[in-house]
C-alpha cells in the first residue's frame, strides 16, 4: 500500500471577519482533522480556494498548515498553475517550504492535447523531488486526464497517483483495474458522496471537501471499508451524503456554485466552533444568516452539534 | 421492493448479414438472457439501436421480443421520441402490442427546461396505462433530468422509477437517498462497469448493455449484492469491467463511438454463437475481422468461450 | 445563383386558443410572408415547433402551407428525424404531399461520427427526388456538420446547400470560401441578427425566425446587400437586431429558452393582428400579458404597429 | 472614437532554436507590425503563449515589446490570472514596467457567476491606473462574459472595452448595439476570418493573431471598412481567410490545436524571414518541415513571399 492512503481532506482556508488569512483558524482546522483521525492533509487544493489566493498567501497558508501538522500526518501540496514552466516555478517556491507530495493540475487556460499533458507530467516529475500526483478536475481545467497517459505514467513510476475529481466513475474504475498491480500507485476520489463505491472498487482513499467538517465520519467510512464491513461503510456514506446537503443551503443565484459548497463547509465549521468566521475570499460571498441556519439544521440532524 | 428490479439488459437488435431484422436472432438473444437468469428485458433502448429503427421496425422488434419472452420476465418498452405529443403517439402504438412498463426519454431536439420536463412526464404518465420510468441519458438528449423534478414525481407516485445513464454518480446517490422510503420506486443504473457501487448505494438494479453478452455474470453480481457479499460483488464487477474492454476493440476513428460499443456486444454474441451476424443498422459499420479477433481474445480470457 | 436564395423564413405554427392547429393562422402567416416579398418559405423547421408536432400534425401543417403558398414561392420542407432510415420514411411521407426541397437534419439522439454523417446525406440524397439541404443546428443535434464532409458533398453535387444555425461564423465563412465557385450550392444563415455580415461574406440568403414578424425588413436588408449598399444593409440589420430583443421579453425562468423566442414571435404576430393567438404547443408556455406588453413596446418602437 | 481602435495584433512570442526567449525576434516582429501600419500592439495575449510563460518571462517579453515599440503605437498588456487578487498582483507587477491599457481575463479555474465576474472587473478597474478591457475568451476560461454585466460596466465607464474571442457573433452584435452611444467604449473582435462583418456591425477594431503574419492586409481591410468600401473589405477578408488556412497545415493529432495555430503563424514569419525560428514553448511542438512547406505554399499563393 502506498504511504498515501485513507482520508486526506483538502484543507479549507479560513479567513477572519475582516477578510485576512486566519492563521489560528488554519491551525485549529488542522488539529480538528488530525484529531479526527485523517491519514493526511491536502493543502492548497480547490477546496482551499487556491485559485483565489495570491502567491504570497499560498506560501503563508502552506507554512501555517505545515507548522500546525508538525509531521503527525503527511501534507500534500497543490500546485495549480497554467502550464509546465509555471508549475515548475510554483513547485520550487512552495516545496522549498515543505510538503510530502505535490498534487499537480493538468494544464489549464492553455489548450493542450494528450501528448502535451503526458510531457507536462514527465517534466514536472523529473524536476520535483517529492512524489507527484496528477490532479484531474475537468470542471475547472476543462480537460480530462487521458486514460492511456495516466496508465502509462503509473506503470513507469512517474506518477505516484491521481486525485480524481472528474465525476467519471466508469473511467475511475477502469484506472483502478489497470493499476491494481502497482502497490505504490494510489488513486483517490474527490467525490465525497460516493466514496463507498470507490473504495469497493479499490480506491486508495478519499479527498473529501466535506471531510473538513466531519473527518471522523470519513475515517469511520474508510475503516469500515478496510475491514470489509461494507454495510457499515454504505451506512456511514449515506449519513455523509445527507450531511453533504449543506452544500444546497445557499439560495440559488445569490452566491456562486463554487462559493455555495465551500461556504457551507466554512459555515458548518463556524457553527461547530472550529473556526471563527465563514468569510470567503473576495469576490466570493459568504453564506448569510438564513443560509447558515439551514446548515445548522442539517449538521444538527446528523449529530455534529 | 418494486416488481422491477435486478438485471434488466437492454435488448440488442440483431440483423442478418443482409441487414434485415434477424427475428431468429432476437428470439435466441431473449432466450440467452432469460436462461442467464435476468429479471427483465428492456426492449427498444439505445442499445437496441432504437434511434436507427423505423417505426415499423420498432413494432416488429417489440412483437418478436414479447413472443420470445412469453411472460417469463417483464418486458420494459423504450419510448424514444422528441416531445410529449410524439411520445404519446409512440406509446399508444407500441404499448398496444404489449409490454409491462414504458421507459420514456426526456424531450430531445426540443430545448426544454425543468418545468417542461416535469409536465412532460405528468402528461405521459396520465395517458399511459403501464408504469412509467424516466430515461435519463444526457449524452443523447443533452438535458439532465432535474433532481427536484424526479424526487417530486417519485413521491407523488407518477414515476415508477428511473433508468439512469447520466454518468453522474453523485446525483444518482442523492436520488437514491431521497427516494429510499418509496418501496415502489426503482432506480436503475445503466453503467455496467460500476454497478457494484450503485447497488451498495441502494439501486434497484442494473440495465447493462454488456448484460446481453454475459447475463449470468450480472446475475451473479446482483445476487452477491443481495446477499451482502460485497467482496464477491466487487470481484464479479471487476471481471465484467475487464470484459467491458471489448468496447475498445474497434479501431478508433474507423467506426463511430456508438457503433464501437454496440458492435462489440454483437460481435461477442456472434463469436459465442448466440446470433449469426454482427451487422449494424446503416450507416453504422460493423466490427471487422481484426477487431472481432480482439473481442474474441477478451471474452475468451474472461471465460465466455 | 441557386433557385434557392434570399429570405426564406422558417414558418411558425400558429395554434388556436384551445391549442389546436390554426389553419387560418398558417395561411394568414404565409400571405404575410409572401406579401412581405420573401423568396421562399421553410416549413417544418425548428421555428415551426417541428419537434413538438405529431406526424399527423406535420402533414397537416405542410399541406396547409403548400395550399396557402400556391406556388408563389418555393417551399422547403424540414425533415427532422433521428437517423437515416427514419429520415427516409419521413421524407417519403411528407414529400408525397409536396415541397420543392428537403432540409434534412444530421442524425440526433444517435451518436454519429463524420463518416456516418456523410453516408447519411449520401443515402438521403440518392433516395429523395428534390434538392437536399443539410440542416446544421448543433444546439439541438449536438453534432456539428463536419466541414470536410459538407465541402465534399457540395462539390459532388449531392447537397444543394446548407442551412447553418451553428453559431460558428468562422466555419461559416470557411464554407462560403470553399464553395464559392459552385453556382448551384447555396449557404443560408439561420442567425437573424448578423445576416449583413453573412451576406457580405457571400451567403445565398437568410432563414430568419424573426422574418415571420418582419419579412419586409429582411427583404430590404437582402436587397440592400444585393445592390451593394452595405451601409443600408447594416442599418436595417441594426433595426432588426433591436427588434430581435423581443426574444428577451419573457421572464427568465418562467418559460423555457425555446419557448421564449418562438413565443415572442407568435406574440408579435398576434399583436400585429396576423394570427389570433400566441398559444404554444404543450408543454411550452405562451408569453403572458406582462410579457406581451414588452413585446408590443419593442415592435412599436421599431415601426411595426 | 476611442484611442484604442483599428488593428491591434496579439504579439507572438518568438523563441530561439534552443527554446529561449528571442528578444531580437520580438523586436523584429514589433517592427514588422508597426511598419505594417497597425494601430496598437497587444502584448501577453493568448497568441503570445501567455499561459506558457513564467512570471519572469512575461516581464521580459513586455519590457522588450515596449522598448521596441518606442511609443509609436499604444501597447495593451494582457493580465491572465485565475482570480481578482492574483490579477491585481499581476497587473501591479507588469504595469509598473509600462503599457497603455490592461486586457484582463474573466476568472478561470475558479467557478464564478455573473455577480463575481462583475465585482472582479469593478475591483480591478478601481485599482489599476490604465484603461481596463475585458478579455472574453470562453474557449480558455469556460465562462462567457455576461452580456448584462458588460453593458452595465460599459455605461458606468468602468470598462474601456472588450476583446471578444467568444465566437458568439450574435452576442457580439448585441453588445455593439447597446454600447453604440458610448464613444469611449471599444469592442474588438478576436476572430480574424470574419472581421469584415464585425466592422460592418460597428466594431472598433480587430485583434487578429494572423495579423502578426500580414499586418498590412488587416490594415487594408480596416481602411476599406473605414472608407465605406465594403466590397474591398470583404475581398481583403476573403484573402485573409484563405491565408488563415495555414492554421490547418499541421497534421491533425501530431500537434495540439493550440500549437497548430500559433505554430503556423510562427512558421510563416520564419519563412518570411521576420523571425529566426518557429520554436514553441514546451511542451508545445513546432511545425515540422513537411508542415512548414504547406504553410509556405499558402503564404506564397497569397502574395506574402
Amino acid at each position: 500500500m502506498s504511504e498515501f492512503h485513507g482520508i486526506i481532506p483538502p484543507l479549507l482556508t479560513p479567513r477572519t471577519e475582516r477578510g485576512e488569512l486566519d492563521f489560528e483558524g488554519i491551525s485549529a482546522l488542522v488539529d480538528h482533522l488530525v484529531e479526527g483521525g485523517v491519514q493526511g492533509i491536502f493543502a492548497l487544493g480547490s477546496s482551499g480556494e487556491v485559485p483565489y489566493l495570491t502567491s504570497s498567501e499560498r506560501e503563508q497558508v502552506l507554512r501555517t498548515a505545515l507548522d500546525a501538522t508538525q509531521g503527525r500526518v503527511p501534507v500534500l501540496v497543490g500546485i495549480s498553475e497554467q502550464s509546465t514552466n509555471r508549475v515548475l516555478d510554483e513547485a520550487e517556491r512552495l516545496l522549498s517550504i515543505g510538503g510530502d507530495a505535490a498534487v499537480v493540475t493538468t494544464p489549464f487556460y492553455a489548450l493542450s492535447d494528450a501528448g502535451e499533458i503526458e510531457q507536462h507530467f514527465r517534466t514536472v516529475a523529473e524536476r520535483v523531488d517529492v512524489p507527484v500526483f496528477a490532479y484531474d478536475i475537468p470542471v475547472r481545467t476543462h480537460s480530462k486526464l487521458p486514460h492511456e497517459v495516466t496508465v502509462r505514467l503509473a506503470h513507469e513510476g512517474i506518477l505516484a497517483g491521481v486525485k480524481d475529481s472528474s465525476a467519471d466513475d466508469v473511467a475511475f474504475r477502469r484506472l483502478l483495474l489497470q493499476t491494481r498491480d502497482l502497490n505504490e500507485f494510489a488513486v483517490f476520489t474527490g467525490h465525497e458522496a460516493v466514496a463507498d463505491g470507490a473504495l469497493l472498487g479499490g480506491a486508495a482513499g478519499i479527498v473529501p471537501g466535506l471531510g473538513n467538517v466531519d473527518p471522523a465520519g470519513y475515517v469511520r467510512l474508510y475503516n469500515a471499508a478496510q475491514s470489509g464491513d461494507w454495510a457499515a461503510a454504505a451506512s456511514e456514506q449515506d449519513r455523509l451524503a445527507r450531511l453533504f446537503e449543506i452544500t444546497s443551503a445557499a439560495t440559488p443565484g445569490r452566491v456562486s456554485p463554487g462559493a455555495a459548497g465551500l461556504g457551507a463547509f466554512k459555515t458548518a465549521l463556524q457553527v461547530m466552533g472550529v473556526i471563527g468566521s465563514n468569510r470567503m475570499t473576495e469576490p466570493m460571498l459568504a453564506l448569510n444568516d438564513a443560509e447558515a441556519r439551514r446548515v445548522r439544521e442539517v449538521i444538527s440532524a446528523e449529530g455534529l452539534l
